[in-house]
């Protein structure tokens, strides 16, 4: 293991959630490596999801209950502060990025490739699983990836977001001159657009309720966009064909709202041997279409986090300028401003907000390495 | 154009449904071949379809409606009695069975090999094209399917279904090893056992409300049964896997019954990655938990009739002997008692019934070509 | 059938081959329409193929030998003068291009997807099928593609091989962030690294022993280039690979040469799981390290012309302006000077030459329909 | 870790191949439990392979080469003697085969479901890793399976090669109803015979140049044999066709042999769109009709060893006893004997080898659990 400053390493700050919504500042122990494939990760920055508020206000999702104190923050970019023996390819004073999810690497999900489905995945801030909101974090050298050099910490954070819509596309199958529909404007539904748009989209249409969303996906690959009304799911779909002159349909459709209008809308809007991807937001129970999927034999799939090769190709994307994170960031916070930054999210202000580690500020976060 | 007794082709008979559900006997004039790769065959046996049913007791199924007199049946095999001049492997006398619907093999869904999804496909008894309870039935040849020697133009009928249930199975993927429940043991959930168990699943667990059709499934490569109970979804679902002590979940599921339950605990006994196949039976709109579908990243999938290959792997299956159709034709009906087939299979009599041809009867409907 | 001129369809001026290699203007009468779905064009530019001049030079491709005279060209643009009643989607005066073989649409190739493999195939210019160099052309509207409006009927000929490269790239997978070789940087060639990089490849390697070839592959969407040298196909590998600093190998090898020394340095230079694409010009006999195709569990796949939805693709590239196609045609014959234009692809002048049709002019040609 | 009689585990006999071809006797320490997941077995049998012999008589395969001294064997079953804390699914007392290649698990190979190609796989009996032929072989849960109660230790050797043969055939693609060629009938040839039939293929023709092969093959799944003559490739190929009555060529075409002429036959015999899969025996450079496999759209696959599931499924395959080994076993050596079992298998006699473990015999190897 390479030495580095010990007494720089002799705390970990935490920003730490109760049962109950309380929050706390607290001191944890700095982990140690567990194996001599690990990395030890000073935390720069962490993006805040819809998740990490949602455990916040109501204490669970579904099955994971807040039953006991857990760190949040689960999309997280830092630097390299240790290496394990055995690591290659990363060394101290690297710009990471985190994929916050540990596969057991054994299963027969993770052997056979789609080790998002691994019944044993540790994932940051799902109970009981600590998150990233704290100074340093360890991880298995696989599960860090090195930040281009035009990328700034604080985006980079969006590459979590960003592999989520990466992962989604591709469950959609070849996108190269489709048409693409992409329900919701959101962070993640924002990426969607760009990424669908960078798999060669001839058409992507984002559709909202809200305008100023809608004026946000022009900016990141939308070529069309449609605001949702209070029409049947049916009827939004006739005229969201119309306004955009799809007469036969969409080829693909992507939710990213878990609204019931929603997927009934993009699944009656699909053209015959369509493909309908939902984002990971799926309520428990939906009433949706079901002569419509079989007459037109469509393909519903449910899309789960991300994958082999996702954040790989996420930054990939970036590396080829063809995706531009740019702008989405809208708001920033010192780490001892946490909770403002929740209060921020839970207020549906702006797009993407920001918390910088214990020991980050907004200069560190926002440079590249150039 | 081969020659042939034009005496014997100088009438149709014909059974005709009427708007309004009555049934009327009329002779229509014998098609003639609209292109020289056209046959004609004289209609033999015609297994009768739920979808038959059901135009004769509502007068519609969804947006087809019987607006015209109309002629049903689409489950025929048969005699060819006329050949066009450009027409291959096949030769007057050949016993055959009919594939209903010709698709117009010009459009983007035929060219690219889904030709189920033809907007202008013609398939008979989908108003307003007729059926084939008739005499006479005009055909492209390659939609006539030569009987093995082994099967009797009786139950040669049955290889509509059958290609309804292998293009269904073939929607699930690769099924070698697998676990797969099907909900419905009606004629189509029969064969779907069957050709589940041909195709190398491991594990076939047969679902339905009423144990006399379970035993049925046993019969046909269902290696389980379940009898749906009146427990919720989920509860079903447990209890379904204690039962055949699948711990992990189904690999895969097809539902033959369009039950809203059905859909429901199929999506929850599915494993994590596992696929769902919806038969062709789906109501407008069904609540399903979509949350499951995101969670375990399920593929849904709709189901359309059959496609490319699937009448011949479906002969295939039963040149093999890896399918058997014995037993499945239940009841038999002289053409003349047509009206009583209708009423039998409303009665949800027996699996399958079957009317003559006009000019056929139960020895020429009943043995093969050995 | 539309009314129209019928005197200007009085005579179909024709250049013709005969066998021994000599060409004659002739004139052919003017092509009926079979079939009420079919359109007469008026062909306005043909692309020169190696394929046609290996016809004239030989006298044979494999079994396709010029036993009668025959009428060479498959690379057409033109405008439609007459449209079958059935005909939707196209108009009298719609600028379009060919797709230069009829497939049967009823074989089961046709029918499962893959028509490119249909053994009835008629395929202008191969004998006995007559090619396109003439003033007239018969064709089924499914195989006409309108011309985006910024592309000239010049360029529009190009449309032909940009769909082998569309074809062949498809045949490859998913190329979004993987690493391509392309072998061979004469027309087909560039246009496969046009295609690849579009694909969203972010390494483009264009192979050749020209240095001036390799200058032009920059142009079309080559990240780097390697001039192929006399070492041996495994050094040549390793040379290339340190060159453009992928060290473990390419993610797919495209080849658009036929040379032994090509295949073998691809196969050579791909990483373990790769895909080699042998672009349609495959000798009858080559030795190739089938060892390294075993341990690194290759996929070499031969690509034969195009299918399903490769015109419609390639359009949409030119549509969304991924692919350009300016200065590709760098040499423009009148039809009177066709010969000449044979001479000059023998002399492998220039990278693509085009022979205006009988009636058609450089004005014509040229311009877009803004 | 579990407690077992330590005094039984205090020496570890090996077979050990010297440089230079020199076997020896020696005892080796017994392997610890590198990890909380691993197990400790007792080899029972070992099947012999062409690839032990090779290394034996050669000294290396390609890159691989004895450099020091070596185990070789690793087509072995064993019972479980020791589990680490961590095991879920064994215990002590189990009869299991082994999967005798240890994966990294965290490349992104192995993270992307192709763990055969893993750069850092530990493969026993691959220099520089020991084989199976000693008494105590140690190995990571996950790559021991249990046998089913009706399959005997010795015959559970045969899992090797069986999953060899079934990656082997998964990599042809869907195999129901499909004609399927396989050359060679040597035991991997065999399996991959008996696999296809298990895989539904309604034709699976045999071929080989020894009659008493041939003659096997019909128990092991074949429909059919071709006895290979001294003719070209592509009269051969003509030749097995008509025999087989295939006029349109084998669907699918397997090799097990790596001899030119084998693959220039299968090749030549495919039909158009055809796959040919090479298991796993090439040699550094072949001849090959590059042409047909332009011409054909041939997919052409290297398969090498196996990866996700392939046990797995050729034990579900013993289980439904849809494929049967009785018999493959031809000859049998007690550990003190091994060297005549490389000597038999050198001599080309019977069909395999096996050779029981320093502490077991034909008794407890030839039983199962029942």
């Amino acid at each position: 293991m390479s030495a580095t400053q010990d007494d720089a390493l002799s705390a970990n700050r935490a920003f730490v959630l109760h049962p109950g919504g309380q929050f706390t500042f607290e001191s944890r122990s700095v982990p140690t490596l567990d194996s001599d494939r690990d990395v030890l990760v000073r935390v720069v920055a962490t993006g805040l999801c819809g998740s990490d508020v949602h455990y916040w206000q109501h204490g669970r999702i579904g099955r994971y209950i807040v039953e006991a104190p857990i760190v949040l923050g689960h999309e997280s970019s830092g630097v390299v502060v240790k290496c394990g023996s055995a690591v290659g390819g990363l060394s101290i004073g690297d710009r990471v990025m985190l994929e916050p999810g540990f596969a057991c690497n054994t299963c027969h999900y993770c052997r056979g490739g789609r080790y998002n489905l691994c019944e044993a995945m540790h994932f940051a801030a799902t109970p009981p699983y600590d998150g990233t909101l704290v100074k340093y974090y360890r991880a298995p050298s696989e599960y860090c990836y090195k930040l281009p050099s035009h990328v700034s910490l604080r985006d980079g954070t969006l590459i979590e977001p960003l592999s989520v819509a990466v992962h989604s596309c591709r469950q959609a199958g070849i996108m190269q001159e489709k048409s693409v529909a992409v329900f919701g404007a959101g962070p993640v539904g924002l990426l969607c657009c760009a990424v669908a748009r960078a798999f060669g989209a001839s058409t992507v249409v984002a559709i909202d309720v809200v305008p100023s969303r809608l004026e946000s996906a022009m900016k990141y690959g939308a070529t069309h966009t449609y605001q949702m009304g209070s029409a049947s799911p049916e009827q939004n779909a006739i005229d969201m064909l119309a306004a955009t002159g799809l007469e036969d349909g969409f080829d693909i459709a992507l939710d990213a709202t878990g609204a019931e209008a929603c997927l009934a809308c993009g699944i009656h809007a699909l053209t015959r041997g369509g493909v309908f991807v939902q984002v990971g937001l799926g309520k428990p129970n939906l009433s949706l279409p079901v002569g419509q999927i079989c007459d037109k034999e469509v393909m519903f799939k449910g899309s789960f986090r991300y994958g082999p090769g996702d954040f790989k190709l996420a930054i990939g994307l970036l590396n080829s300028r063809r995706v531009r994170l740019d702008g989405l960031v809208t708001h920033e916070f010192p780490f001892s401003r946490a909770e403002d930054a929740f209060k921020n999210v839970a207020a549906r202000a702006g797009i993407k907000s920001v918390i910088y580690g214990p020991d980050a500020d907004e200069e560190e976060a926002s440079r590249g390495s150039d």
